[in-house]
């Protein structure tokens, strides 16, 4: 294959941004497209995407239909995407032609837990510890490696706690492995943290870097529930997790936005769990709490356009709506503070519906 | 005909609301409507409208052919509007379908500025001086009772200071009756005012109302330039306003966000010069500085949600982008604030193109 395509001029007003993947990451990137003055274009394999009720226009297809997905592309000035497990082929093929950021390379480092955390290791930050298992032979080794209890993972597609389960002792890392299909995964040593937080980033097409302040974050059933900026962070862990979010962004020559997500260990160390090479659930508060949002941030980066300015107005919180909590929407509409509804037809158990912000008086970050 | 159909219960998530009017205003209270996971019909006479870029639906068709008009509503779950021009047939027809709002009384009172005008003196609002002209035999009475200079308006179909000319002495109004096509015209007149500020404040289908801060307003060529909030209002003179809004709103019985402008005058008093029934080019600036913007508070209202609180968490100068003014959208992309375009292909002088909104921290009201 050829070079991928490069933004060489910003895609101006007017012109068409593709998004793979129509949920409400997707939707919200279409939004922040809008306000720009840009057209989107949504591709996605679910014909009732929430996406697609607010972009100009809409392909349903397989995203592994390279003949449907060149005429995607051909239709747009650059492409991005809201979910980082597109096959690797589709972005590589599209980025033959259009500029497609996130690129295939930075998927490929970060899609795959085993190759994510030995680029983080090579990158020289810290993780958990971990250990890569591919048959029943490595279960002595692994947990000598990362001792117990640890946590088993598939390799790929994880999300929301889904294709992970906990292992308590060499008996039940049989039962893990079985559990998840005995496919190669990775067991990662149990992480004693004091709290979790994440940063949420931005790198332009010209270098340049833009982080929001890191939220505090809180997960309910493997599920983020709330994020709060300011956090416990320390002013000096906040500029540390900006500063690892660079290198990785430098590392990956990334271009977008991508959150990092970080355990703040009790001696106050920070600690890299992942990278998600998209906009993030945790950066929802900047919709509000920022006057570039990461959405817009994300479409300015992809678009080749000036990344803004990540300085927060408020300090916020943002909650999730799950599942049947959505019923209770009149509720959420009475509350004073900003509701978001993704326009998802099913409200089923776990399912992200919408999420709520408050704002506060900005203290510090 | 029957009584118009009501709001009996709120359009939940999912449903649509209809938006006669596809300019920046429709486009601007589409994006709102998806953040609360209700989809938008857009219904416009111009098949590139900035709104159907982001609407689920929308139909081309003129605002007076009521077969498609009616079309439109039935797919609709309640009906609004961007521009107060819509012929009030056609809103007297959806009403006998579906909830509409601003509604046709609404309107009535509101298309015509000699009906307005006697409309805010019976609701005991003080206004310029005005004369209704219909025929050249009323100029000397009518120069009599606005005194000299004056302003000549047509009746109807103003905005952005089109249909109005100033009048200078008794000949002078011959041109100017002339010029404006010798139809039935108001004189108003000329107010010697020390700034120009407005009100955006809503009405739910309960008849709860929710006011934002009134801004300060300076036009260049009769288009808005500038919004600043907080202006030179004093906190009395603020709540005059709003007082204003509220009185205006409950005597039309409205539904949705309407704005008032205002003349304030040397002496601090506060004269009404128009109403806008719908949202209005100085609220926008509640995007960024307020949890619900203008924008979603006309559509909690038309959808018969609740209001949102129109508190205000910072200040904020919001700026239009007029004509090839959008040509430096790349220099407004590197400034710190938030930038809007609208999606408009040609950038006409005197079109609003976008705008750019500044947010400094919150001071007082």
């Amino acid at each position: 294959m050829s070079e991928p395509k490069r933004l060489t001029a910003p895609v101006p007003p007017g012109g068409t941004i593709g998004i793979l993947g129509g949920g409400q990451l997707g939707r919200m990137l279409a939004l922040a497209a809008a306000r720009l003055g840009l057209r989107t274009h949504v591709f996605c394999d679910d014909a009732q995407s929430p996406a697609f009720q607010v972009s100009a226009a809409h392909t349903v297809g397989k995203f592994d239909d390279l003949a449907a997905i060149a005429t995607f592309a051909q239709g747009c000035d650059a492409v991005t995407l809201e979910f980082e497990n597109v096959p690797a082929a589709t972005v590589a093929h599209i980025a033959q032609l259009r500029p497609m950021n996130p690129s295939a390379e930075a998927l490929r480092l970060t899609q795959d837990r085993v190759v994510e955390k030995d680029f983080l290791r090579d990158a020289g930050l810290r993780t958990a510890r971990y250990f890569s298992v591919t048959s029943e032979d490595y279960f002595e080794t692994a947990l000598l490696m990362c001792g117990s209890p640890a946590i088993f993972k598939t390799r790929r597609m994880g999300y929301d706690g889904k294709g992970q389960t906990r292992v308590d002792g060499e008996d039940d890392l049989a039962r893990a492995f079985a559990g998840l299909g005995s496919a190669p995964g990775i067991l990662e040593g149990f992480v004693d943290f004091a709290f979790e937080a994440s940063v949420v980033a931005a790198r332009g097409a010209d270098g340049s870097f833009a982080a929001y302040d890191p939220p505090q974050n809180a997960h309910e059933h493997h599920i983020l529930r709330r994020s709060t900026v300011p956090g416990r962070l320390t002013t000096a862990q906040a500029e540390d997790a900006k500063a690892i979010a660079r290198k990785i962004a430098d590392a990956l020559d990334y271009v977008g936005v991508l959150a990092v997500e970080l355990f703040v260990l009790k001696d106050g160390a920070l600690l890299v769990n992942e990278i998600a090479p998209r906009v993030h659930n945790s950066g929802h508060w900047t919709m509000e709490a920022c006057a570039v949002s990461q959405f817009e941030q994300h479409i300015r980066a992809v678009a080749g356009w000036p990344l803004g300015d990540p300085g927060r107005h408020a300090d916020a919180v943002m909650e999730n709506i799950i599942g049947e909590e959505a019923e209770a929407w009149e509720a959420y509409a009475r509350r004073g503070g900003a509701l978001h509804l993704y326009g998802k037809g099913e409200a089923r158990a776990g399912r992200k519906m919408g999420h709520f912000t408050q704002l506060f008086p900005l203290t510090k970050s």
